[in-house]
């Protein structure tokens, strides 16, 4: 499976698509699947080494979280290490060793600091990394770094878990003062975390800018996109979304063209883990408009997102419009009951509170894509959530084939 | 399947249990499943009309809450009319009107004010109820009331929707002022429910007590009960749990003396109720102690007990500590990461924030009941909230079972 419906203007392109970075992807015996890809090793050639991060804002944050968050502090990040196959999360003092003595292998594989060198990892919590296989991994992996579009699916792949395909996503910015490109990759997604842990996200840019710079436009770039898709509400001990910029291609970024497609390559990497998530028939983009904040539009999207009754009733084909509305009640958002509408994929099977057009009309079986739009009638603003619908095959991924 | 196992003291006994209350239950043709009863009629036939309820805190609350909330205002409730096979939510000022007809009828029949009679309705979200059908069920309800256990049982079954059996309990209390009664029914689960919505309760009691008195009761019996069963996280629109008070025995109750024994009976009810919770296959008991408030220990557990993850482990009979560890670092409460010890079913799988005992010693197949146990390791106070897993059934029931 390799079709990526991508968002307009972004392409399949990974993390060495922006000029000054180079990458590879092995197999370094971690993962308990034998031949499995499971080490990624990005590195920033410069002549910046400009980053800013994301993280998971779990109090039992991974060993690997709580080094990479001192890690980013300075704004500096010259690359990142990153293995499937183990989250070393929950795994004490011994865990943080293991990433620190991670983090000085790869700096003295490529003669940098070790306090510039970013780790992420991902699999099961509480149980260590095997770390030998590990070193050796990172050795092999600054031996083979290439900035082929191979390379940079090798890394893709190579952080996997439970993902059926890899996701890449890359973008060609024509910016006020040049050209410039963003690229990069993702598995997982922190709120559809199964038992193997975590969303990992980086994204490389060859536009030049200030950490202050990417720090804001990251943020905002993964408010509106991973933090608004929302598969089963959970969050893991390991999410990561890092960005790093080279400052390659000698351009400098303005903030708002930056944020702006910043914004689309999340949005189009959170779009890909929501149709990857497991055990899933259906991408559900609950829209709430005519709201008086964003935030209450947020909030009730989101509500009715997390709902499991809803969410079944939609893998059974249902337009349950009840079970919509039974969770916007349980919100503090600004409306009046009897002026809200629901449509469902487009018919607004719920007036004014109480009973609209027939539900019959409403298809849902058709399309992978389900579209909810709940009308608040009490202002102007909006917010979409994705999430998933809730089917026999969640269940049972999260419930067989974990340990 | 009819073994209902009750918490100490409590027997199965119905609303009629307590004197001073007469019932019915039977069909009168409101549900789509033939001959199933369907209405259930509650009457107090005093010397006293004392009565308090607590209701669905949702925006969307269905018109037999709205009116209800109307009647227990002035602390006198007559009786009260149930009926399964439709909510009446979502149906407007219509739906509306039906409720207000229905308590009109019910006070003709019983020669009392329609301002003291309850109305709860549960069943189908968005549909109007048949009105001829209900008055009619009424009227034959009104004329066959009695105080027998068949009676009450026949009440009972009457307000059943998915409920796969009945559920009573009843409590002679052994007061300081002498002896009195306590019965009740319940279906549904407030925070189980399904398209067919709803928790409905009602609790009857022959002690005399001001109705002051039972409004603070029953919140607090209710806050340590119903309100932490939370099976699937949803809220209904038609939630009602009503406490009606004959002062036939003669009694006056203490304060404190009765809190206990109603606590004992919610909590006997609410547990019926999770053991009968849809497709679930186990209960599980999520206790965190040693918190520094018991507003810390109810968030804690409860962000473990609406974890999708966690519960599709429980189903897969899977002691997966790191899914319990990850919902309690998203909580605000006071603990430091590396205090925090996790059992499960008496195993201290997670010690110190990290791994405990081997997880091999953990047996959850042998029992329905699985108990969670989370040493914050930062105070003295506890709290349990109670769930259930996520299994295929409940995937099955609220997909394809409902619409």
């Amino acid at each position: 499976m390799t079709t990526t419906h991508h968002i307009e203007g972004v392409e399949t392109h990974g993390v060495s698509f922006a000029a000054g970075f180079r990458t590879a992807g092995l197999a370094a015996g971690i993962s308990a699947q034998a031949g499995k890809k499971d080490l990624a090793l990005v590195v920033n050639d410069g002549p910046q080494h400009r980053a800013a991060a994301v993280f998971t804002i779990n109090r039992f944050a991974a060993a690997p979280v709580q080094w990479s968050q001192q890690v980013v502090t300075d704004g500096r990040v010259d690359a990142v290490i990153l293995n499937s196959g183990g989250a070393n999360a929950c795994t004490g003092f011994e865990g943080f060793q293991d990433t620190h003595r991670t983090a000085e292998e790869v700096a003295e594989l490529l003669n940098v600091s070790a306090g510039d060198v970013a780790v992420c990892s991902t699999g099961l919590i509480g149980e260590r990394l095997p770390l030998e296989k590990l070193l050796a991994g990172a050795g092999e992996a600054a031996a083979n770094l290439g900035d082929s579009e191979a390379h940079a699916s090798d890394a893709a792949e190579a952080i996997m878990t439970t993902d059926t395909v890899s996701k890449q996503a890359g973008l060609t910015v024509q910016g006020a003062g040049g050209s410039y490109r963003i690229g990069g990759m993702a598995k997982g997604a922190g709120m559809l975390a199964p038992g193997l842990a975590t969303m990992l996200v980086v994204v490389t840019t060859d536009a030049a800018a200030s950490s202050e710079m990417l720090d804001r436009a990251l943020r905002e770039a993964v408010r509106v996109s991973f933090n608004r898709a929302d598969s089963d509400g959970c969050m893991s001990t390991n999410d990561t979304v890092l960005l790093m910029a080279s400052g390659a291609s000698g351009v400098e970024a303005g903030e708002a063209e930056l944020t702006e497609a910043l914004t689309k390559v999340c949005q189009d990497l959170a779009l890909q883990l929501m149709a990857d998530a497991e055990g899933a028939s259906h991408d559900i983009h609950v829209r709430t408009f005519n709201a008086a904040s964003e935030a209450d539009a947020e909030e009730v999207s989101r509500a009715v997102a997390r709902s499991n009754l809803f969410k079944t009733a939609i893998y059974g084909n249902d337009p349950n419009w009840g079970r919509i509305l039974s969770e916007v009640g349980t919100t503090e958002a600004v409306f009046e009951p009897e002026k809200v509408n629901v449509s469902i994929n487009g018919v607004e099977i719920c007036r004014g509170g109480g009973i609209g057009e027939d539900r019959s009309l409403v298809d849902i079986a058709a399309q992978r894509k389900v579209t909810v739009d709940i009308d608040l009638g009490a202002g102007t603003q909006e917010a979409t959530i994705v999430t998933n619908d809730l089917t026999h095959d969640y269940v049972e991924e999260n419930s067989a084939y974990s340990s």
